[in-house]
């Protein structure tokens, strides 16, 4: 059965118009990396691409890098880069601080801009830091947190809602929300609205501007291949640029920062969602992984990841292991993962792993698997799906190492 | 008399305790760098230290590193390094965001602290993004920004001061606050006090604990030598980490990060200052910075540091060139820099650049010289000395093409 299944895969690797992309990522043997969601992939260009900013660029140029080799528009630069994946026009975007910090911004600037409306509108079980980030307002007495269950929302956005904020695919289930009805459905009820794309942004189409959405953040070191902690990226619709007013005004947000006056005054567009001095080495890398991803575009990785779950789905079925999927069935209303449900979750994850099955788990019971579609194989499907199989049958959860949980997991 | 001055130089250079530590940067050949206030030079390890991280740690570790290569404890640990630079405790440093972002954090922090005040005082020219950060909050309701010349500070301390935001040595004069004496003097006002570090961290000695100081940020990309845009550093008094709450609550500063609850509830001590997903790469550059930074030693950095500009004023007199330094003529009351005032301080500027000696400018009239002692030579004082007097002397800033601004000066 399983050569099989191994001929199967290999035949619709064969046939697979991205197939030459893997070879673009440095990826480690004898691993099968279906964590990509949580940390992309290293591009193969990356290195060099680094060993040339801080050689040339920082080593040689020094302080004049930031003119000669336009440090200083990079965060536009690669904003503008990132914007076509997500629907967006080049000048909506920009790339600077982490998604959490942009989150405090966008939501900030909402509230600014509903005088009198106090409520950000999200769901339980949302990734944790999107509703962290409403605490910190809320300390402030500036915001009024309200989460309700996806299939309650709409009701929920009543007179009080200055922002609905939501991720647009669930970190942990997969679960895409239907992005053009919610927002027109905050706008019915006069909120903004603030997409979290850290788990759709380069792995699926997202239509920003087709939805009319507000505001967007987005993660640059999932499916965008930027690196550990690469900067992440905003998105402001080109309507509210000037209504835009976000709290964390530092100087690469000012007008003509090298003016050094000592009033602010924000720069037009989207400029004014930069805060400090932007982290070189990390937009580098981002950049590289950027343009890979544009380069292979996102329909045809949509197209792929979806057939590479709904192909992992088949293999295991065909094993005969009916695991819970927490997942949507219908591969068109999930993003580039798998997730189940099992009470040992946990240690079925370490199992995998130490057969070379890099997935992860979320607490409290939750395997996730995910399906980067830039560089995996049907093949690794087939055998990813085997392991997982053989893992159970084997009981191989009860070995006690699987078992010591480490700090992240 | 260029001789007997560069001769005086080399002996100065052959007794230098710190000599040996030059060759442990990279610097471009015909370049004499004055400008390691704004970007520190390139250690010569950074580069493969980079290229471990990104190959090994991310390639071939990937997601497994966040354990297995302690990418989760590099905030606090590079922190902790970073910690004896400025006179604090180990577990009172934190390495994350950018200087601006850290400010917010800490202003806000102490808003909350002292209810019932919302005055932020500071002083006018501090340096632009310490002010603007006040803008944020400011227009948030929350705070108040009151401006007073550092002779009236002292009087400027009312019972509606929260806090005194000073930077410790100005950006653009180089002027060294007295940090023990204003500090009693907020105190004594009720008042909590916030050091910005940018321009003494790792150049002169810094006694935050000493001085009593409440809080602190700083840069890692001048004086720390982290590379452009490096990750910066915050510091909060044990005393106050459990009355600290900063707003930029992201799930890294929470107690239980993957635990992934929808409540936020902050870590104990000085994790709670995190925010978003660390950034691997630009923190790993700045280790090494740090790590050869604490291997020279402050001290003996400060004492070169003042023996530099020293013989710089020095050269300058013996060539006759009398110019209006605005910085304090006695070399303890300084950080590692000199400012001259001239009406033609610009196009001064890049003629200096056009002979390979790299100083910067600061609006409107200001010439910036910096001496990062890591990696200057007394020889380096005398050649740019030298360079300074020919510039005046020519009259080289008439030329039209050093008029030309460029987006960073």
């Amino acid at each position: 059965m399983r050569d099989a299944l191994l001929q199967r895969a290999r035949e619709l690797d064969a046939a697979d118009p991205l197939a030459g992309f893997r070879d673009r990522f440095m990826l480690p043997d004898g691993v099968i990396y279906l964590d990509g969601n949580s940390l992309g992939a290293l591009p193969k260009e990356t290195p060099s691409r680094l060993e040339c900013v801080i050689r040339g660029e920082w080593g040689e140029g020094l302080i004049r890098s930031w003119n000669s080799a336009d440090w200083i528009g990079m965060t536009r630069s690669i904003g503008a880069k990132i914007a076509p994946l997500v629907g967006a026009n080049p000048n909506e975007v920009i790339a600077c601080d982490s998604t959490s910090v942009n989150l405090f911004k966008l939501i900030a600037a909402a509230l600014e801009m509903r005088p009198g409306r106090k409520v950000i509108l999200s769901e339980p079980g949302n990734f944790p830091t999107d509703l962290y980030m409403i605490a910190g307002l809320e300390r402030q007495g500036l915001a009024q947190r309200r989460l309700a269950d996806r299939g309650k929302l709409a009701e929920a956005l009543d007179a009080d809602v200055a922002l609905l904020l939501l991720t647009h695919v669930h970190y942990k289930t997969g679960e895409m929300h239907d992005m053009a009805a919610l927002t027109k459905a905050a706008h019915d009820a006069g909120a903004l609205v603030l997409w979290d794309l850290s788990h759709s942004g380069g792995a699926l189409p997202v239509d920003l501007n087709a939805c009319e959405a507000d505001f967007a953040v987005g993660c640059g070191y999932k499916y965008l291949n930027g690196g550990p902690g690469a900067p992440a990226y905003a998105f402001v619709a080109e309507r509210h640029h000037e209504a835009v007013h976000q709290p964390l005004t530092g100087w690469f947000g000012h007008e003509v920062p090298f003016a050094f006056s000592d009033d602010y005054s924000p720069a037009p567009g989207i400029d004014r969602l930069q805060c400090g001095t932007p982290p070189i080495l990390g937009l580098a890398a981002l950049e590289v992984g950027v343009d890979l991803v544009a380069e292979i575009g996102v329909d045809r990785l949509a197209r792929k990841s979806r057939a590479l779950s709904e192909f992992f789905l088949e293999v295991l079925g065909e094993w005969g292991l009916d695991l819970e999927l927490v997942s949507p069935l219908d591969s068109a209303a999930r993003g580039s993962q798998l997730s189940f449900r099992h009470p040992e979750a946990y240690a079925i994850c370490q199992a995998l792993i130490g057969r070379g099955v890099i997935g992860d788990f979320r607490d409290p019971d939750i395997l996730r698997l995910g399906f980067a579609p830039a560089y995996l194989r049907f093949e690794d499907m087939a055998e990813a799906a085997r392991h997982l199989v053989e893992v159970h049958a084997n009981g191989e959860w009860q070995n006690p190492e699987f078992n010591q949980r480490a700090a992240v997991t």
